[in-house]
This record gives structure tokens, C-alpha cells and sequence, in this order.
């Protein structure tokens, strides 16, 4: 299932030591001037080797539209664009061809499909994100329109977190620092923690933060189209997630609804709510005040360590992980959030207008 | 949006105080022999006014089908049932008509819809869950004959929770106790909270954490498609839930690579992992050993104390909140946790018929 | 599958001889006055028994809506509905059972799926399209706010045809006759051919043509979802229909290119055609002109006469059908060609809201 | 809305004058040796300039793969796809810009957009069905092993017609003339009506018959996913399509019950039926006969006579069409028809698989 979204539609394809990662993005509204800048400043904040914590693969990440535009804008027909694959080492792999990697896709895609391109990963590796950060990236352009803004942020990695709520820190901040860490005393702890992991040929996982302004109340849908069971699943698809929470989230566990309810009052003639407990999502709907959720990573699989496993005859083995890899993806992933957040909202957006017939004033 | 499902779909409709909960179960195999008694079992799980810890409301939840069975068996058409609402008071609902109840869906629906049935939430009930349980009866019948099983309980009220691994537990002894808590001195414990917070007129959250059993190797889809996000996405769509997580979820964030990596290996020509930190899927796909979520659920909003609110003319008020309603909703929530399960598995396991080609062996 | 539609939704249940036919309605906007008479004006359209060219089936065919509606609004959850089945006879089937009846659907369905529910054709019969006549009625409320008004009728019944086009009839006149026909000459020679065929135990097809005025240009999808396949797609789906064209259709196979071009002139501001070959759709989007098109239907497969077929075991057998039937299945048609028309057009009206970014403004 | 199919899905871009057409495969079974060559062939048979009655537009339309294969076999991945555009000239429109040419879709894209690429007609143009060609073209290699095989011919050209059934043709002949007509003769005079039309700078219409074997007893759906339908819905989305029947189609209006019925018989152990008036399908559903269907087609709009129309404000004015394009598609649309029945039948065959619970046998 390569598609994602119903209204604002990606649909992607590519495996990371391929030709290329690319995509069609189908329900992109009509005369939309597309920044293509801003979309190539998009995909380099999920670019490999851009800081000394991340993959040295070395790849320019330069997007190309080839349809849908016509004078600079959209024009209501499908965007396809590909991303070129540069420095693919494929024969990397080679060795790890017959090897099943322990918490990797191998084992689950050779039995899935009988077949497996080994490559990297092939289609499970997360190179494939390159297409969601085109694709969100075209959806902020469009949300920007209407007032809406969204920030993510790294707000722990391994057990250094940040403790504040995000209404504690600037998140102007974030793109100041290789970790995209908003506090810059945490920032600094955080990157000294990921040097230290890659030293050890290590891999640490952590959470990221994301802050969503400027939604209008109203956005959702009842019972399966929760806004926030479609911010759930958009984030789970991302490679290495392993939880989701929004408001006050787990730790909502622990309440009780008398200090947990999120009372209503008249602020200047809009109705707004004293706390915000509920993430600025109510019964599934947005109700205007800022949403806000977390997405917990865990470690990248790959350790450049002596592993047990078994080969593609079950006999078992051991491993000596080769490739190039991130000792901690928390930082490339915060563009990614944003992504499937962007276009998550844009998805409800658009659906709201379809449904809007008493608004419209029959 | 009341469809759930691709190829194993539930259509529901219904409130909380109108004439009827139904649905239409589409894409149901044929050839399946329908249990009645145990579809009938399985609500009343969920029933209210099973223990003194649930609402009072009295309802038999007694469901019909009207279609889609010819000699007891399935025949592929699809499944119409109805439950009829028995004991609906909307009259207790007259002074909330327009006030908006926090933490409700009262304001969001208003503001989306334009109107809104103002009795007992309406669509946004958590009664209307009882079609998702008669559809996850139904999967969990299917499920079954390919021995797949699926077991949630309590494992936190407040602050009191099982500090332990679902294997630690003997998951029979989960409907023993009227909170659905495998440990039996914990399931007092959190019974006795549970009636103290009634008595305070207040309510309280919790977490259920769900373990199924019998997935083989193989169901999920790649990148959009993750089992575990679709898992998530079905938690996320029942009332009151505000996070999702599955494997080791978001303690995962704390942990190392070389930690938490689930090492293969050969158990008597089976492939199998040492441990089970992935929650049985790797790259979205099952991998053949338990899969296992937590799903956290706030505090009712309804509260029987005097809350500030506004109106629908945005007028600030005092409400002092009428109708029945459960002081901690995790008890009668682990039946639905269940039935959602089930409908995702059957729905995957269902695509993965539809990919099977080279399976088959051309 | 079904479910009809995307934005706007019905799926239905129901079998011949079960306990009801039903569906649920999705998507409906919120604020519609749901006017129940016209509702059950338009399901006596379809009605058996209305008058001696239908089947004698005694049926009320009375709606009742279980859920979505407040103070006589649809509130925009879903309607629930079910129409009870009053006259079944299902033990008119019983010799059929094990017979496979010629140009039925008794032989693909148990071929699909291994059982088949033997009475009056179970799933596959036409009286599950009261579902379909149910929320087609819905849409034609909806889309009256919008100025679209439908009307099909009866063009052809065997060799007694109208030549000229819809322009040349009154077709407020369709309704005065049993047969549905606005030519009263023609109207009483197909009668009396139904009659003489019902007379002679047979069957005859024939063909309805629609027309709908009122939609504005703009509606309609490029390349898979053009509004003319969604149309045929529709009529496809009723039962006995073999075939779908519009505007000049199967003759525009005869034309030249400068013969059937409409072209354009400046209607007083507005952009008219000065003919209507493309029936009012051009690249698969409406063009404000009429849209209309034509509907083949073949006789009844039912036919009072011995006829040879096989067993469910294979053996070749004599069946003499017994049962009731329409001789005729036209004048029922034309109230569900209606109802699947103004689905259809509501639909991509709730679509191309859903796309209107640049014409909003931005 | 650019995506075709349910569980085969093709997703497309591109426009007639822009970089390329492409698309993303996805559903696609896993293994499948992929015959490029084939693939290749299957396109020259709608390559622009491959004959006297063809477009001279000079293209190769040559497609590349890049991704979701590995060592020559699919892998279940996505397969994107590109196919270079060489000869645009998009300059021969310019001054066509301002003007709504009749009968194409200039004025309804730009009413529904507020924007419009005018080069060729963009999005709206035919060469997008190359998409359409590869992806069927695939689908063909996958049906192959299932012994389903696909053909279509040129029945009608103006008004010169084969008059008998498809079963009185070899076939095989069908590609051994300029119109892909298997009747020589009728062939010859359908050549020198299209060479005279092109001679009058006009455009000419017709009628192309499809034939599908191999299909086995049980494709289908009931209700709204009736295999012809889908048949029908997939023929109406080609270019210029106007009309779509099966079997007998609008024939069978003329026809009674009794003389049109399809009796079953026990051929050596397997149903068959003495006719196939029903074109292979029942109740929606394929019975194992042939299937059968005839497509219209109208004249190209494109003709090189001046015609009366309206610029982009409106205004009347004189156009005198330029570009290059076909007097009649007929010709080069029989590939289009048998890629888009292709992908339905392969669709509907997985989807088939989805269902089959009883059949394996619970």
C-alpha cells in the first residue's frame, strides 16, 4: 500500500540503492504557486550527510517535477516527480544478501513476497521518506494559505529529554542545532549522547515533539476518520515508530476528569478552552486550539556489532553489519513528521469543503 | 467516515439515544457458520450495567441480522444488523442542549455540522461501539479457524498498574474480576478506585494492553500500509483514547541498538526471535511471534461536579452535568480493544490472500 | 462490493425473501430538511403491484430511518434505513433450489461462493435496489437545492422505439402512463406489447433514456473519473442492464468529426453550445448543457415456459418457473435509472468542493 | 483522479506537451518475470507515426522501470515508470491558447481549474494513455499464466461494419493491417475511408470489439462491483469513448426472454451454456464463457476546417485548428482497450482471491 491520503493523495515508489525515489501526488489544488526552493530546503533537512551525526551516504536530494504545472502553478493534474538515486553502493550488501538482519524487514518481506531485494533494504528502508518530505512539503506550501503552521522538534533521545511542555521553549530554535532541540543545553547533551553511540558502533532511539498551529475548528471525522487516529497511522508508517500520543496522551492514564476536562470559555467572542489536555482534537474534530502530539523511535536496527541471526536456509550466523547508517535518526526525522503531518491535515481540509453543504447556507 | 476496513469492511450508524445501533458487515467470507450465542457473549462484555463499576444505563444489547445468512451460514452477501436502543432517556439531556459539555464533542461537532443531536453525544457515544463489537465478534469467529486469538485486559486504573509482561500473567483469569485485570490483587486494588472515584462523583483513565497469538509470518503492508499502523489507527478510533503504542513502544526511546535488537534464530525449522521488543512486526509486517499494544484511554469527561462551560451563544455558564455514565470506561473498553483487533488482523489477512501470486507458484 | 460512491455513500443489504432491505448513507451534508413523503413518493415509483404490467409481489415498501436525523435535519452522521420485507414466499423457490435457472445469477454466485441462497434469487435480485431508490431520493432533496432535476423514462420496449430525442417530449407526461413512456401513442402500443408478451409466459427488453438539466459545468474528474464513467459505471450496476452510452453515443461511431463538433457561441454571457453531441460532458467534465444518455435493458430471465438447464450436481433438467415476475422490467426502472443518476451527480458535486482551492481564492 | 484499479493499481501523470508520461504500479504480484520486450511491443502498438493513418508526431515511446524490480523479477514493491517525451511541439498551440476548441475539454478544464495547460490539450490529451498501455501491458503477462488472454478488434470505421460475431473472425489477423481489422476486406475499405476523411482534413469515428477468454466461472461482485461495470467504467474513461455494451447489449432490447435466454448444459463434466447472449457474465459475475464487448468511439475533434467558437473571454471567433493528430483513433486505441481490460480482469482475479475463505476449504 504506496498511497497515502484520500483527498491530497501520495503515491510513492523506489527502494534505497534504486535508480530513483519518487512519486505522484494526486488532489493538489488548482493555481497553487509552487515554491520549488522552499520544497528543495524541505527535502535537505532530511538530506544525508548533513551533520557529522548522520549517514555519510552523499546524495544531493534534488527534486524534479515532470508534470502538473503550467507557468509556475499547479494545475489541478497530477504532480510526478522523482528524486535520482547518486551514490548508491549496492554491492554493500552483497554479503548480507543471505542474511536475515535481526530487526530489520528482511525476514518478514522474504516471507511475504518470497522475493527480497536486498540492496539496503530495498523498498522497507527509510531513503523512501524522500517522497512523503516532496509531497508534505507541497502541503505547507498550501496550508501556509490558510494560516497553518506545523513544527516538530526532538524532544528526547535515549533518556535525555526535555521536560517542559512545547509551549516552554522557542521553537524558532530548532533548526539552530544539529538535533533539532529547541533548548540548547539539551541540544548539546543530546549530540554529545549520539557522538558517543556512533563511537560505540551503537544506535539510540528517542521522541520527537510536533506542534500544529492555525487549525480551524471543525477539521475530522466521526468514528473511523478521527483526525487524530489519521495522525496516529501517518506517523506509525514512519520507519522506526513505535508510539503515538497526543495531549496529554499516556500520561492522561493517570488523571481524573475533574482535572482533566479542558473548560470552555468565551475569549473575545471565540470559544477557546482554559487548558489543553486534549491536544486540540475533541471527539475526533479539531475544536481550534493548538494540536499537539509525540512519536517515540526507536534505535536503528543497524549496529556496527558482531550479531546472532540466521541466513535464508535458518542456519544460524553471525552478522557484521556493513553500510552506511545513522546512529540516531531523531534528527533527519523531524522533516518527516512534519510531512505526514502536513499532509495529514491538508487531507482533512480538503475533505471538510466536501461535506460543507448547511455551511454553504442551503 | 463509518466505514473501518478494506476488504473486511463495517458500515455503522446509530446514537446514543436514537431508535437503533446497526451496521453492515461487507466482504465477510462465505461459508462461515455464525455463532450466535457467542456474538450475544461478546456484547454483553460490553453491555452497561454489568457491575456496579459501569453505567446503569439498562440495556439488553440484543443484536439482529436481517441479511446475508442462509441456513446459519455466511454466503458472502453482506451482513445488515440492528440493536435497538431500550432504555434512552434523552429527556436528561434537555438542559444540556445548549451548553457545551468539556472535553466533549459537543462544541466541535456543533461547529463542523452546523447541528447536533444534543442526547447523550449523539454519533460521538461510545455506544455506538457496539457495532464494532458485533463486527469483531464476527472477525474473531473467522479468526479462529486460522487460529488466531486475541486477549486484551486492564493493566492500569489511574495509578495503579501491572508493572509485569502480558506472559507474565494468565490471561484467563482476565473476565474474572468486573475490571478485566489478569492480577487479581491489582484488580481489587483498582476496583476499590474505581468505586472511590465514583463516589467523588468523578472518573478516572487507564490503560489495556492487547496481546494476539497465532499471526503468521506475512500480514502488513509496506510503507502506508504498516500492520501496526493500521492497529494504531483502529485503537484511536474508540472514545476516550489518547495514545497508542506497540513492542516496546515508547520505552523503546530509551533504549540502545545493540539492546534492543530481537536476534533470529532457528527453533526446530522455525524462524524465531530470542526476544520480542519488535511486538511481533518488523517493517509492518508480522513476524510470526505475539504481537502486543497498550492502548491508554483518559478520564470520562462527564463528571458529576459543577464545571465551567459556555454556551451555544458562547455565553460562560455553570454546568452540572445529568445522565448516566461510567466513572473509569476501561472495564467495558477491553471487548472493544478486542473487536477492533480482530476486524484489522481479518482485514490483513485477507489482503495478504489478495497478493499471493508467486505463493502460488506460477 | 456494496458500497456505491466516495463522497456520498449508500451501502446496502437485503436479500428477495429475507427480513429487509436496508443500507446506510454516508456522507450525507448536515441541515438537510428530509422530506420522508417525497422519499416514499419516489420508493411507490418502484414498488411491485402499482399496476398490471408488474409482478404481483405485495409489497408497502415503507422506509423507516433509524439514526442521522434531528428535528427532521440530517444532522451529517450516517442514515441508518431499513424497508421490512412484508410478502415473502420463499417456498415458491424450493424446486429451484438445486436447479441453476438460464441467464440467472444462481450458477456464477454458488460458482464465487460455494452456497447461494436459493429463494427468488437472494442477493442478485432487483428488489435490493429499493435501497438504491432510498438514497437516490435523498440526493434528488439534495441536489433540488442546487437547481438539478433528473427525469428518465422509457424510450423503447422491444421493437416499439421513440425516434426523436428528449427535446422533442413533454416529459412531465412520463408519469401519466404504466409504462413510463412521454409519448402517449407509443405509451399504449408498448403497453399493450407487455401485455401480450406477460400473456404468451415471456419477457422483453428495452431501453430508458435520462436526462438531467441543471448541472453546472465543472463537475467530472480527468482520466479515470470522468463523470460519463461514473454514469455508466451506475446504470451498470442495475439489474438486466447490458449497456451504457451518452450523448450521440453509439451513433457518434457513424460521424464525421465536422458533422458532430458543438460548437461554442456566447450565449448572453454565458458559454453555450450550438448542438449537444457530447451529451454535456467533454473530457469527461460537465459543460453545462444538458447531460443525457441511454440505458439497454434485457428481458427478464424469468419466463413462464419449460426450459432445459442444469442441476447444482451438473445434470441437465426441465424447469418450468414458477414465482413471480415482471414480464417488463422498464417502468420500474426509470425511478432507479433516477435514483443512480442523482447519486452519481452528487457525488463529484461533494467532489469538486472538496478540489475548489484557486477558485476559493487564495 | 488519476489512480485506476482496487488491488492492481495504476497511478498516472503527465501531459500531452510536458517532460514525460509516467506512472507508479502497485498491487502488482510479486515474482513475476518481467518481459520488458514485451512490454516495449505492446506500446509500438499505440506509438504515434506507425503508420499512413496515424498522427506524424515522432516518438519512440520508449518506458523505464525504476523500481520494484530485482534480478528481472517483480518484488511487490511499487513499480514507477517513466516514458520520455521527445517530440513535443508545444509551441503549435500557442496560438490556440486563448480559444476553447470545440468538443475538446479546453472550456470545461478551464471552468473546473482556473488554469489550463494548453499545449495539446495537457492532461486532457490521449498520449496519456501510454500510462493506460505499459501498466495493461503487464497485467497481460500476469494473465497469461492464468490462461486468460485478451483481444480487440476494429469492428466499425464510419460506416463500414463487420456485421458478424467475433466468433467469425480468425483473430490473429487483426494485427496484419493498418486498422486492425481481422476481415481483410472490410479492412481495405476501412483504410481508404480514413485515407479519404484525412484527405478532407476531417475525423472520422467507430467501433472496437473486445474478446476475453480463459476468464473461469466466479470474477466478479455483486451490486456495485459487477465485473461489467467495471469493464464498462474502464472503456468509458479511454479518450472520445461514447458508448459501452456486452453480449447481446443494446441488441437485447429487441429480444423476449425466451428467445434470448442462455441455456446451460453439462459439457463433459464442466457448465456451459448453448448461447452467450450474456456476454460470459451473470449477475455481475463471469460464468467461464467468452466475454465479449463492443466500445464506440467518436470522430476525433481535431479537424483541419475552420470552425465558430469562443476565446477565453468569451468572444466569438474563427479557429483553424494546427497540430499534428489522427483522422480516426480507432486503429491505435485496440491496444488501449486491451491494456484497460487487462488491468480489470487482473484486478477483479485478485480480488477474487481476497474472498475465497470457503473455498479453502474452513
Amino acid at each position: 500500500m504506496n498511497t497515502f491520503g484520500t483527498y491530497y493523495r501520495l503515491t510513492s515508489f523506489g527502494e534505497s540503492h534504486g535508480a530513483a525515489i519518487g512519486g505522484v501526488i494526486d488532489g493538489c489544488p488548482a493555481g497553487v504557486a509552487l515554491d520549488v526552493d522552499f520544497i528543495r530546503r524541505e527535502l535537505s533537512r532530511r538530506r544525508p550527510g548533513q551533520s557529522a551525526l548522520t549517514t555519510p551516504r552523499n546524495e544531493t536530494d534534488t527534486v524534479e517535477f515532470l508534470s502538473g504545472i503550467y507557468e509556475g502553478k499547479t494545475t489541478g493534474a497530477p504532480l510526478g516527480f522523482i528524486v535520482q538515486n547518486k551514490d548508491q553502493h549496492p554491492a554493500d550488501y552483497d554479503e548480507m544478501k543471505n542474511v536475515f538482519r535481526p530487526s530489520h524487514a528482511d525476514y518478514t518481506y522474504q516471507t511475504k513476497y518470497g522475493i527480497r531485494d536486498p540492496h539496503g533494504g530495498g523498498r522497507s528502508s527509510a531513503r523512501t521518506t524522500i517522497a512523503q518530505c516532496v509531497a508534505g512539503a507541497v502541503a505547507k506550501l498550501i496550508l501556509r494559505h490558510w494560516g497553518v503552521a506545523i513544527q516538530a522538534y526532538t524532544s528526547q533521545v535515549g533518556h535525555i529529554r526535555l521536560e517542559g511542555s512545547y509551549k516552554e521553549y522557542d521553537l524558532n530554535l530548532t533548526e539552530n542545532n544539529a538535533v533539532r532541540c529547541p533548548d540548547v543545553g539539551k541540544a548539546a547533551e543530546m549530540e554529545a549522547l549520539i557522538r558517543k553511540v556512533k563511537a560505540d558502533g551503537d544506535t539510540v532511539g528517542g521522541i520527537i515533539t510536533c506542534v500544529i498551529t492555525g487549525v480551524p475548528a471543525g477539521l475530522g471525522e466521526p468514528v473511523f476518520g478521527k483526525l487524530h487516529a489519521a495522525l496516529g497511522a501517518a506517523m506509525l508508517s514512519i520507519n522506526a515508530v513505535k508510539g503515538f500520543d497526543y495531549g496529554d496522551g499516556f500520561d492522561g492514564a493517570f488523571y481524573r476528569g475533574s482535572e482533566h476536562n479542558d473548560l470552555f470559555f468565551n475569549d473575545n467572542g471565540k470559544v477557546s478552552t482554559r487548558t489543553n489536555y486534549s491536544g486540540g482534537i475533541q471527539g475526533g474534530i479539531s475544536n481550534g486550539q493548538d494540536i499537539y502530539f509525540r512519536v517515540a523511535f526507536k534505535a536503528v536496527s543497524t549496529v556496527l556489532r558482531p550479531q546472532t541471526t540466521v541466513d535464508t536456509d535458518y542456519n544460524e550466523t553471525i552478522l557484521e553489519a556493513k553500510g552506511r547508517h545513522d546512529p540516531c535518526v531523531l534528527p533527519r526525522a523531524v522533516p518527516i513528521v512534519e510531512a505526514m503531518a502536513a499532509m495529514t491535515v491538508l487531507d482533512y481540509r480538503l475533505a471538510a469543503n466536501a461535506r460543507s453543504f448547511s455551511q454553504g447556507g442551503v
